[in-house]
Parts: structure tokens; C-alpha cells; sequence
């Protein structure tokens, strides 16, 4: 079958691999102590629709060790081809989502819904996911074809296949993205009447604008340095929006907005890519983000982080960015009394219910983050304009599912 | 009256100032826009008990722009002999205690819970205190008497003199360090059965250690350097310690105690004068424990962090902890979906349950920190000595009343 | 000054009174512990808009030991004409909205965010309110002026008094049957995604509805017997509805729009007065809302109960339920682990998130409710036309501030 | 192998039966759309501790349809000799407790927390449990072994054999009782400095006032009429205690206890067999015990309702009861503004973090309960001591693992 590889820094190639099996085979990327692993419990989908993600963007900058010929995708919509003999519920024919967080449904952290960081997954640390570095080595999405283990666990059945197709632009956004930008806001504190800024016009920033609006915010606001995606936000979402090329402060610009220059909430949809506003923006500042969220969120707020912080950063400007370390202004959170929630959002925590509301038009996430169709063929070329900064949302149809 | 006065760094005095009234009087540290208050909300305190806090000490050692002559003091317990034309339930005569935080009941921050960032009593920013540089210029308590406004509101009623008489030294703890402590450990996600562990055996540590055991906590690790500390630690609370003066990592020693190398949930009760372990410990590293406590707390759990960190600290080793700005290893807190929760404990959510706690013996909280009682005028030893690192809680007793 | 005055069952009128002062003067239903109590706390109000509610009907109908002469209405909104001595920050001016309970804000309860049962504004029970029976005897405010004590706690400033003139249809609607819509279905576990069944269509279960909406759930299906107010429920809120005049289960009817049998969460919007469905309809069934929303709420959801039910009911049919004892079928409720929160709403716990929802534009709740403006004199007629089952309603205007 | 069986009211035997397989076969009171039902998820578990349990009285007393033959247990303890294909992360050897709730972990339920109310294993409605009427039929563990399906979902294994051993008496009521008894406690929002009271002394009652203890109530009540058991929560637990059988009303009596007539959180331990008090202690009230605890429960308050009610009653005293219909005195609690949890413990929601604190010391359960060790062959004598109301748990030690 075909598939998406990394093969090195700003290149990522169409691949003719082995088609996925029920067991997790070796390959780049794949962790020794997970290769031969058996799932009678997983499945085998046909890809109906596979994203491009911005987590991918790291690799294939060449900000993580990813080895070459990794297969990339984690954001994965199928139709069940092969079921596992130990499969009970999901069944061949079934349309379904999975969680790019991969979960065994069987540890601690599963049992207390932090799917995250599953036990069982990823023999190095709590947490996996498909087609990523480090993340123990499960084959990527953007193929036509995938393995998904402990399918009775992970996978999300779509109730009626039909209206679920003249849906799919929506439903795809599921396995990753609308549930991380809504968690971003739930970990925000967003509720009815917030005041919410969200860092970060990018698919998770607009997720999370949609996200905040779906949740009863009264002011949504999206600040970036990228006039396209901003106008995408204001015109499609309806958030309003602070241009950081501009100059002012970012309290001032607030105060326009809303009348006071800090917000109930904030949501990092950034993470440590960020580069600087102003004179600094022709470098990167990884925590510029933070600590400007920290300044103009209220005391007593809560800063919700779904944006990605790593471990390690080999392309980092320093020796402490280079292992995860920031300068952070935690002087100033502290004193405002804040609070902080990092890490990957528990897909599964969210999607079914964000499903429901996809179904009955209660939101129209496809078309918030502009969800754009192409062939698989197409991938590096959707790779290398989402690099550019386009506002779109590359969805990948391996089979012409949608397109047909 | 007298009262115990900051002169300078590594100096307290004893001095005669004027009574306080039901009006906010300039002196040293008082916002100008405080001057001249009226607060027929208030009433007047004669102290039973008024404590040395840990954040004294940073004023005293010279780490903030605290000016000579500032009153000290925000732990505060005493018997009320004024009362305001506005105070309506709070009588003559009733033995109370004050939270450390000065809110007014009037705003939306109090209205939501938020007492420690009152938006109504500091001039300059959310949140107040008693006797506390840039917090309004509320006169401290270490007096023999004391204004609080807002009685009605910030005041908590023992229900019954002789009986809290008698118990005088737990329900001291009230106005701060019990309820921050506890704090600590609920924020952190302390509940039936957690292992927990608390870095720093100073008073809130202890606090922490004595409140998790409450909280039901199935293993509670203490880690410091003061082995006296430790040892009260161990032989007072039952607590279970870690020198940090030894060899061997901190992840190590916890997989002695616990079996594993993380535990649950995570207190940091030092804050920002944190030394380093080891090698390091002879100088200041100022995101020490906020970074440790990332390495051994587990995925998905939580870090209290009661202990304070600042926005200006004059007499930091670099500009940027100037500001308040520490190198912190978020992408390691990232990677394991930490939520951090910082600032003052709203004294208030919880004082009332820990007052029954003490009063139908639950705990016994003076003993965990062992409460240690002087006179008025031995306050500057009582600072002298708790700077040297003593397992002490100096309970000053303005007007004889415990000693007798 | 007018006011509207019980007289007795099915009459009421408009009189001529003393205007209020910042004292709690005997009349009729006042509490004799509460005559004379000064409130130096309170403001006077001029009258903006004052809404008749359907508890108000319980009295109306004779349902309540009310007095002959009570002065009615719970419902206020209004400018502040005059401030007692002791209130801080509300000023002259200020166009405000009053929650129906009255709190003192220096309680147990008031600190815990319980302000429906404050422990200081009742001389017989926890919890009060203006203008009604047995609720400590505080003068209601269908009425030119009306006095609210403790008016730095209570009252909620509108931001900018135009823009608020410009929405006070909907702002009207936070004294009461928003929060009281909203807080069902918060407490029903409505959230983002849910389907949801509102038993009853009069006000409250339109608010609901609304609020239902607001909080992003899936499905919103609006049951009663009026079919007027089923028909604005779906024309203007877009719920969707059923009638249960017509033939068939409500287990059948809601399979039919939601694919089974049962919703997520359900919201008794009727309380004690329920009549019969069917061949039942023309007799009270006063736990037939209850028993019915056990049968339609899947297992582990929650009931939210805003409707009434009382501890005594002189026109109830048999000798329990005049003891406000109903026969419940508990043992299906506890089979599929139900948990049910019942009470007035505490309006404070909302007011000002739906405020910002109001004055953003992210709710029409005046249109939701069908607000229905009628002057001072017109409220005899309003009152006999709510008790018809007109689908409005009405918002008494007694200075012609609206109208203007 | 051996197993104990109901055979009709007030009477069970020991009967030879077939060993248990990784099938669910026919037998008494085995839904038909369970039988053949394959387990390769299951394991076999070898008992070492089964309890007789309140609810298990309710059918052996013939107050339900519980068939002859039927297999009683659902309080399982034991080691693992046979596992299933699809199991992965339970071996052999492992020393186990099963919840005694049935959950599949692949359901929106199972995913959502709600273990009690699992979709997957019982045909009839959510919910399942081993060896009990209605709930599915599959075969209970009062026997020498017993199949748990699910085993990698439902089974927590103890850490180390041999301090498990030790602790044996402990842990073995963590299948069902202690969680129940703190769920009870949990869900009436009991914390530190909580007063609480408890409805019944017999297990359950004891589990849950061990459990307040647990949680840091300052003051746990236990009312019933049973001296021995009301002696036992005194002496073991240090509980204060009621003596429903004397003179005085119940909130006379608190207040002699607290100082107010009324507790902070309430649990119903009892559930619908309640006897009345006093002059009506000759017969049953079923809703008694929850009329009761509205009474003496604040404004405000909780009430935790583990005590069982059920659908269909056919030994109960009027046509209303016999379908679980119970005349509530609703209003009381409604004007209270009371928030009711009804329904199974959702053991795994706990049994993890009791396990923790068994383990290192923290609560004695085992002695709470006064667990009393007998063989299977004295199963018989074991139920008619118990409903004698000695003041017992029996723990059942199929083949002498306990004794020896």
C-alpha cells in the first residue's frame, strides 16, 4: 500500500509499504521492545480521511529525532476492514474515529480516563500515539490502510454511515484536533459568558476559538502574526482577533475588545515553535507565549496548554531549550494565583460527545478550520503549504472516499 | 502599643506605635491610595496568638522592597474588642481568626471563592495581607492589637472560648499555614490513598505532610535537608522523609519508600529561595524544586505550589529571577499532562472545616508544626532562630494570654 | 407608591403603599423577627423591569397560606435611587439586577456560593426572597421602589446603563428564570453534545431550553400539553418538542427524535402542580414530572429539578402531598443510579457569566421567554392571562422605562 | 466443585455444581441471552475470600424473584488459575478482587466511570453482578471458584501475595463493601470537619462511618436499633451512635452530638427493608430512613443513598412499594435545596486508592466490619447468623486459604 514517510528535514515522501497486519511490525521508529507485539484486539481500517497535523510539522522540520522512513499520521478516520478475533463490539463495515492518543483500556491511567498516557503502549513513558517519534513506534495513518489496536476501547463507531460521509469533513477533525482545541478551552476553565484569548491561529487555535464558542464564550479572540488565518477566524468562527505584527500591546488590544486589558482564560495553541511579536519575531522564543498569557489572563484564570512542549529540541537556540527548559515567568502566575494544564488532550474524554454535536449542527468544525481534500499523492505538497502558513486544514483521502 | 517592626535586613524591633483604629493610617509600606480608609466594616483585634510565617522571611532576609518600619504579621487569632457600625454578626467579645488574606466579600473574585486575590483591597493589584510589602499596607499583627475589615465576611468564630482556649495552638494555624498547607496537598490532587510527596519540612511542609495524613494519603514522603526538621517530621506526623543532603536521586529514594520512582501527587512548599541539592547546595537555585518535582510526580498528576514565588526579587542570583522569571523543564511537565496549581491559599474555603477537624481532634496541628510560644518582645529572637532552621512554629502571645 | 398586592384566590390588585426605606417594616406576610430591622447595607431601587413568575401563580391560585395584601414580585430590576451608609460600591445610578434571594454574603452558606439558603435573612428557614410567602417577609418589588438589603453582595451592575436600556428584555430575565433554566440544566449535566428533555414549556422550561442551547447539547426536546408554548418553543428557540396531549409514549416519542428510548440528562421545569397526562389530565399528579424523567433518563444521568415542590400545599388532593409528601418510584431511579439535585437556584452562582452571554449576543432570552411588556396597572390583567397559558412572559414596567 | 445456592425463603445449601469455564452456561436464574455467552477475556479465579452481603439477604429472605438454584455472590477474592486468551495484563498466580459490579470496559459507561450501570453483560438493562437476581445470571462466587470476565478491565491486583495475605481480611472488602460504604460517604460530599450521619449499622453503615473517618469527617453518627452493632461502631471505629429504639427525636439527639439538630452530609445505608422507629418499629416503612436524613440534613446538604431500592418488591406491604413507589417527603428536601446519589457503588471508581490505604495502614476495615472468617460448609449458618443482626461480616474461605 501507499503511505506518507518522513525521509528528512522539509521532505517527506509517498512510500509503497507492506500493507498493516495484527501485528506491530518492525520498521523506522518503531520500538524494539513493541516489535512482534500481537492485537487480537486491534483492527485493520481503510483510511476514508487521514490529516495533516501541526505536531507533524515538528518532524518534518526536523525538530525531533525521527528517523527516516517514518510513516506519519495520527489523525485517522476508517472504515473496519479486519477485525481481531478478541474484537467484541466494533465490527467489519463500521465508519469510526480513533484517538491519535492510542489506549490498551486495561491500566490506572485508562481506568481514570488519561488516556494520554496510557501504560501499556509505549514501553519508554505513559503515552503514545500513532506516527510519532518516541511515541512507541505504532504505524502512521497517512496510508491507506492502518492497524488499530484495542479497537473495542478506542475506536468511536459513527451511527449512521451515510450521514456520517456528508459529514466526514467534520467527523475527521475528531481524532485529534477538535477534541484538543475544546480541551485546551475545558482546561481553561471556558464556560457560558468567558472571556477567552487563544494563542495561536492555527488549526488548533481556530479549533479552540469554534471550541469556545460552542462552550458559551462571550468574547472569543484569536491573536497571531498571520493576517490569513486571522481573517479565517474572524469571517468563518466569528472570533474576534489581535494581529501581533501590529504595534500596541497585547493588554491594549484586549482592552479594546472587551474592556479590560486581561481575559478570564486563555489557551496556548502555540507551544514551544513560538517566535517572537515585533522586533523579535524574526527568531523563536519558546515561551513567549506562556509568559504573555500569564500576563493578560486574570487572577484566579486558568491557562489551558494543549500547544506541544518537548523534551528535547535538537534545532532549540539554546542549551536549555534544547532539553525542554524555558525561561517562564512563574513569578507573575503565581502571584495572579493561576493555574496550568499541559499535555496531549484525552481524545477519548470528548469525542463522542463532540461527535453528537457535529451530527445535529451544533458546530461546524470542518469549515472552521478549513478543511481542505486531497489525495494521498498530494500529501508532501499539502506538507509543504501548511509549512507555509496557508489556513487550511490538509485532509487526506486516500481513496477517494470523499472526494467521490 | 507595641509591635514588631522591620528596620532593615536580618532586623526586627520592637516598637511603640499608635493603636490602630477603624480607619487605614499612612505608616511605612501603606499604599498612598489606602490612606485615610474608613472601614466601619471592621473591627478591632486584642491578639491571643499571632505566628512568624516563612514569608516573613523573605522580607526580613532583604529579598523584597519591604521598607523600614513596615508592621509584620499575618497570622492572626485574637479576641474582638471594637466593632464597627457595619459589622453585624461578629460580637464583642468573640474569639476569632483572620485569614492572612484581606478580602472584601464584595467582589467578583470573593463572590467566586477567589479570597486571595480580592479585587477591592489592594490599590495596586488583586489580593492582599496583613503587615506585607506591596499588599495594600494593611497594618501587621504581630501587635497587641490589630484592625481587620470586613469583619462579617473574613472572620471565623470559634464557637466556643474555653474550649478554643484550650486548644489555642492548633487553632492558631488557622489563619495560614494549615489551610495553605492543606491547600497544597488538595490542589495536588491528595485524596484516600495517594502517595504524596512534599518538598520542604519547614512549617508549610509540615502543614502539608499533617494535612495529606488527614486527607486520608497512603504514603506522605517529606524531603528537606534540615534533618531536624525531617526527624519532627517523622516522629511527630509519621511522616516519611528523604534527606536531600545524601547520596542518591530523589526518584531513587521515593522507589525505596513507595516501589515506584513518582509518586501521585506533588507539593512544593519552599518556593523560590529553593537551594540546590548535592554539589549545588551551597547556592540558590531558584526552580530547583518546581523541576524536581516535574521528574518524580507521575503522568497525569498534580503539583500544588503553595510556596511562594515572586515578581521582583531584588537579591537574585540573575536579571531574569529578578523578575521572577525561572529556566523550568515544562516540556517534561508536558510530556506527562501535569496541571500546576499556584498562589496564595484562599484561606477562607477552608478554615472552617479545619477548625471542626482540630476541634473534635482530627488532627493536631500545632504539634505537627510544633508551635513554640514567646512573648512580644522576644519576637526578634523567635526570627533570629527560625532563620537558623529550627523545626519550630513561633506562636507569639502579645498579651500573656496562652502562658496563662 | 403602587404595588401589586394578593388579595386572594385568583385576585390581585394594585395598590397604594408607603414607599420603602432602609428599614423592614410590618405588612402583611412580614416575619415579626424581621419588623424593624435596619439595613444600612440596602439601596433603594426605581423599578426598571419586574417579571411575574409562576411560583408567584401558586400564591395567586391559593396554593400558599400568602396573606391578603402581600405585596408580590421577586423579579427586579432597576436603578439605584438610594444607597444606605454602609454600601461600598454600588452607587447612585447604577442600573442593577437583583437576585430573587435575598443573601446576607457573611453566612456559611453565602461564603459556600449557597445564596438560596442564607442563613441571615429568614427568622424560620434557610433562604428568602422578595414578595413571598413564608420567605421572611421582605417587600416584593412588582411595585414603583423596592429596598434590597446586603446590596454590595446582591446586586449585579449592568457595565454600561444604553447598551443595557437597549437589552433589558433579556437582562430582566437574571433576577430569576434564566439562572433558575439555567442551573436545571447544570445541574442535569448538560453539556456540550447532550440530549436533553425539559419537562414543561411555561417560562422556566423555555429558559432551559435556551440554556440547554447555550451549553452547546445536541438534542433539546421540550415536553407539555400547551401546544402554544410547544410551538415557541420550537419556532423561536429551535427545540424540538412533545406534545403530550397526543397518543403514544414519551419513551416512543423521544426514540423517535433522539434514535432511543432516552435522553442524558432531563430538567423538571413544573414542580408540584403537575397534572396527568391523557386520560389523567384532568387531575393533578403532582410527582408524575419526576416519576416520568426517571423513566426517560438513561442510567447514570442526573435530573435537574428547578420546578417547586413545597412542604405544604393546602389545595393539594390527598394528605401526603398537602405535607408535600409525593409517592416517588425511587427504586427506578436507584436502579439506574440516578442522581437528582433539587431547590432554588442560586442566582449569583450565574448571573454575571449570563450577563456577558446577554450583552455578547450569545443568547435571546427575552425572545426565548417571550417577554411581554406591560405597564404597572396592566399586571392584574398579566397575571390572569400567564395563568391561561398565554406563551409570554410578563415584564411589568412601572416608570414607562421601556416603553420610552 | 462446591458452591452456595437459594433455594427458598430462609434457606440455602451447599450444592455440588460443574466448575465454572470461560463460558457463561445455563443455570438458574441465567439470562437466556447470556447462555453460551464465550469469555476469552475472562479468567478463572480459585476464591480466597467470598462475603455474604446485605443485598444477598434481600433474596434469601424472598423479597425478590431469585430462582431456586440460583448461585450466591458477588463479593470475590481470589487467585487466578486459568486465563483467557484475550487477557494480557492479569497472569496466573495473581491475587485478585473483583468488583462486584460486571463491566465490560469497552462501553460508553464503562468509558465514562460508571461501571455499575456497564451496557455489555446484562441483556435486561445496564447493570450486572455475580450471583444476584435480574443481573444477567452470571454465576456468583460464593463457591470454590468463580469466572470473572473482563479480567483485564474489572480485576485489581494486590501487589505482593504475601502482605496481601496478611491483610487478606481487609482486602477481601474491597469487592464491594468498602467502596460502597465510601461511596456513600463521597457522594454525600463528606470531607474534612464533614458532620455526617449514618443511617444503619450493619455493614454497610460500618463501612461508611470507617470511610468518614476515612475522608476526615470531624463527626460520624451512626443511628440504628440493633445495640450490638450501634456497641460495635462505638468500640471499633470510635463512631458516636443513635439508639433509634429510645425516647427522642433524631434531631434531638444530634443535637446533644454536635451542638445543632442537624449534620453537614447523610448516607442511607439501609435502602427500602427500613423498619420504622418507636411505636411503629413493629413493621416496615420502606422510605423512612430517607425522610429522616432530609430531616437532619443541612440546607445545602447531600444525601449519599447506597442502601438498595428496588424496581419490584414482592413482599412489600402496599401495590405502590411492590413496584419501588415510595410516598418521599420531597418538598422537605426540595426546600432544602438537598442533592440526592442514588445507585451501585461503581467499585473501580475506588477500590484502587482503599487498596493503597489498606496496604500501608490507614484504615482497618476488616475490624470495622468485624469480619468473621468461616468455611463454605458453614455458609448456611453464616446467613441465619447474619440476619439474626449480630454484628458480623462473614467472610467466607472456600478452601481454608484464610485459616491456614
Amino acid at each position: 500500500m501507499k503511505a506518507v514517510a518522513y525521509i528528512e528535514p522539509m521532505k517527506v515522501e509517498i512510500q509503497d509499504i507492506e500493507d498493516p497486519s495484527l501485528e506491530l511490525k518492525d520498521g523506522p521508529g518503531v520500538n524494539p521492545a513493541n516489535v512482534g507485539r500481537q492485537c487480537p484486539h486491534g483492527v485493520i481500517l481503510k483510511l476514508v480521511a487521514t490529516n495533516i497535523c501541526g505536531s507533524d510539522q515538528h518532524m518534518v522540520r526536523g525538530r525531533t529525532t525521527a528517523p527516516p522512513g517514518l510513516i506519519l499520521g495520527h489523525e485517522i478516520t476508517g472504515e473496519v476492514v479486519e477485525v481481531g478475533r478478541d474484537v467484541e463490539f466494533i465490527q467489519q463495515g463500521d465508519l469510526v474515529s480513533a484517538p491519535f492518543n492510542i489506549a490498551c483500556g486495561r491500566c490506572r491511567m485508562c481506568k481514570e480516563g488519561h488516556t494520554g498516557v496510557c501504560l501499556n503502549v509505549n514501553p519508554d513513558r505513559p503515552g503514545s500515539a500513532y506516527g510519532y517519534v518516541d511515541m512507541g513506534g505504532w504505524q502512521g495513518g497517512q496510508a491507506e490502510y492502518v492497524m488499530v489496536p484495542y479497537a473495542d476501547w478506542n475506536l468511536l463507531k459513527f451511527p449512521d454511515k451515510a450521514q456520517a460521509m456528508e459529514k466526514i469533513l467534520d467527523l475527521t477533525m475528531l481524532s485529534d484536533i477538535f477534541p484538543t482545541g475544546y480541551h485546551g478551552c475545558v482546561t481553561a476553565g471556558v464556560t457560558t459568558g468567558s472571556t477567552v484569548y487563544i494563542a495561536g491561529a492555527g488549526p488548533v487555535g481556530l479549533a479552540a476559538a469554534a471550541s469556545a464558542k460552542l462552550l458559551g464564550a462571550a468574547a472569543v479572540i484569536v491573536g497571531d502574526m498571520n493576517e490569513e488565518r486571522l481573517r479565517h477566524a474572524r469571517d468563518v468562527i466569528g472570533a474576534e482577533t489581535v494581529d501581533l505584527t501590529q504595534e500596541g500591546s497585547l493588554p491594549d488590544k484586549l482592552e479594546q475588545i472587551v474592556g479590560e486589558p486581561v481575559v478570564d482564560a486563555a489557551v496556548d495553541a502555540v507551544g514551544f515553535e513560538a517566535r517572537g511579536h515585533g522586533k523579535d519575531s524574526d527568531h523563536e522564543q519558546p515561551a513567549t507565549v506562556l509568559n504573555s498569557i500569564m500576563e493578560i489572563t486574570r487572577a484566579a484564570g486558568k491557562l489551558g496548554i494543549p500547544g506541544l512542549y518537548v523534551t528535547g529540541d535538537p534545532g532549540a537556540a539554546d542549551d536549555a531549550a534544547k532539553e525542554g527548559s524555558l525561561s517562564i515567568r512563574i513569578g507573575l502566575g503565581w502571584a495572579k494565583s493561576h493555574a496550568f494544564t499541559t499535555g496531549q488532550c484525552p481524545v477519548m474524554r470528548y469525542h463522542r460527545q463532540l461527535m453528537n454535536a457535529i451530527l445535529r449542527d451544533r458546530v461546524q468544525i470542518g469549515k472552521a478550520v478549513n478543511a481542505t481534500v486531497i489525495s494521498l499523492d498530494d500529501a508532501p505538497q499539502g506538507y509543504a503549504q501548511f509549512d507555509s502558513g496557508v489556513a487550511k486544514k490538509f485532509v487526506i483521502d486516500p481513496h477517494g472516499s470523499i472526494a467521490a
